[in-house]
């Protein structure tokens, strides 16, 4: 498993509740990922999905509603942060799996779609910021640890240092269109943990 | 003027023909700003700039058609690059105006609206690259400028330097929801020009 997150949906153990939630879960992604956020329907959802429409209505009630719940999955089944000893290490660990992840077909197109979805609805948004605090929370240690090791200075900010590793692989992915592969991931961590080293991302 | 980009359709010299598109293009950039992408209608949108439904649709074909000229119209008249002395003058100069284009209520939504439309269609997309072409482009030569002052080593990679200023401020606007503000403004240049005078932007 190389991408940030598990296919969304993926069989996990669970009673029937949990396998309607993943099946249908499974047929919401692969549809974001082929159509995106606009033609999202529920009751089109249920029939592929083999599962009764009224329960799908009752459960996610919306599109949206099912995007929010689908983001919730895909925090849940996030991978662990790396612990490779180094802030350049950990740094380039989290960029390669960012990177992947947004260079995979099926799983840039899903974060795309998701990302258009949450700029139409507000539900959505929060449901996509819950998702990258699950993140950033998770790779925060990185940076508290490189603090423990004298590597970057007290009062660094986790999150700045993480969205300076991410936020050029997504400006790739939604503004510029630049390739998004192993040399950007290599950049972007080399970037970060230079400036983190310089005391740039310090809390003032 | 403090934005990115002038407001899209806004007052210049032309005869009819620009006129019609100047108010077409403001009608559709409130609208995007508004209510994003997806409801946007070629009809509405000739109603409320008092212009023949026929002229739009002869001339836009279709929403889709409206945005990317939009962003034509946006590239037009986005403003010039700093010339501070210093990268990181000038780095910060661009972290300011594009924090301030992103945390505007009505532009940042307008970028949203645009980003997420570009998710949903290639020709969309393939706008908006060239809208950050454009705009890449015209902040280069900082760049340059700063590898002939021997601030950052040669061969350092304009692109690269510019998206990693951007790059965090608008993963705040679409992922994090982190606030876009003065502070990561010119951490982002800051990090920045860090990194690129360790050169880590030189292209290997």
């Amino acid at each position: 498993m190389t991408e940030e997150v598990a296919t969304p949906g993926s069989v996990r153990p669970g009673g029937r509740t949990a396998r309607v939630r993943a099946a249908v879960l499974e047929v919401a992604g692969d549809l974001l990922a082929e159509h995106g956020f606009a033609d999202l329907d529920l009751a089109d959802i249920a029939a592929r999905a083999d599962v009764g429409k009224t329960t799908v209505y009752r459960r996610w009630r919306t599109p949206t509603g099912l995007i929010a719940d689908l983001l919730v999955d895909m925090a849940d089944q996030s991978l662990p942060r790396a612990e490779t000893g180094t802030l350049l290490g950990d740094l380039t660990a989290n960029a390669r799996l960012v990177a992947k992840t947004l260079a995979d077909p099926r799983q840039g197109r899903l974060f795309r779609a998701v990302i258009a979805a949450a700029t139409c609805d507000e539900s959505t948004a929060a449901a996509l910021h819950r998702f990258y605090d699950v993140r950033l929370a998770e790779w925060s240690p990185c940076i508290t640890d490189a603090v423990a090791r004298g590597e970057v200075p007290a009062g660094t900010d986790p999150r700045a240092v993480l969205s300076a590793v991410s936020g050029p692989l997504y400006y790739r992915l939604l503004a510029s269109g630049d390739p998004i592969d192993e040399h950007a991931a290599r950049v972007a961590a080399e970037s970060a943990a230079n400036a983190a080293a310089a005391g740039v991302f310090t809390v003032r």
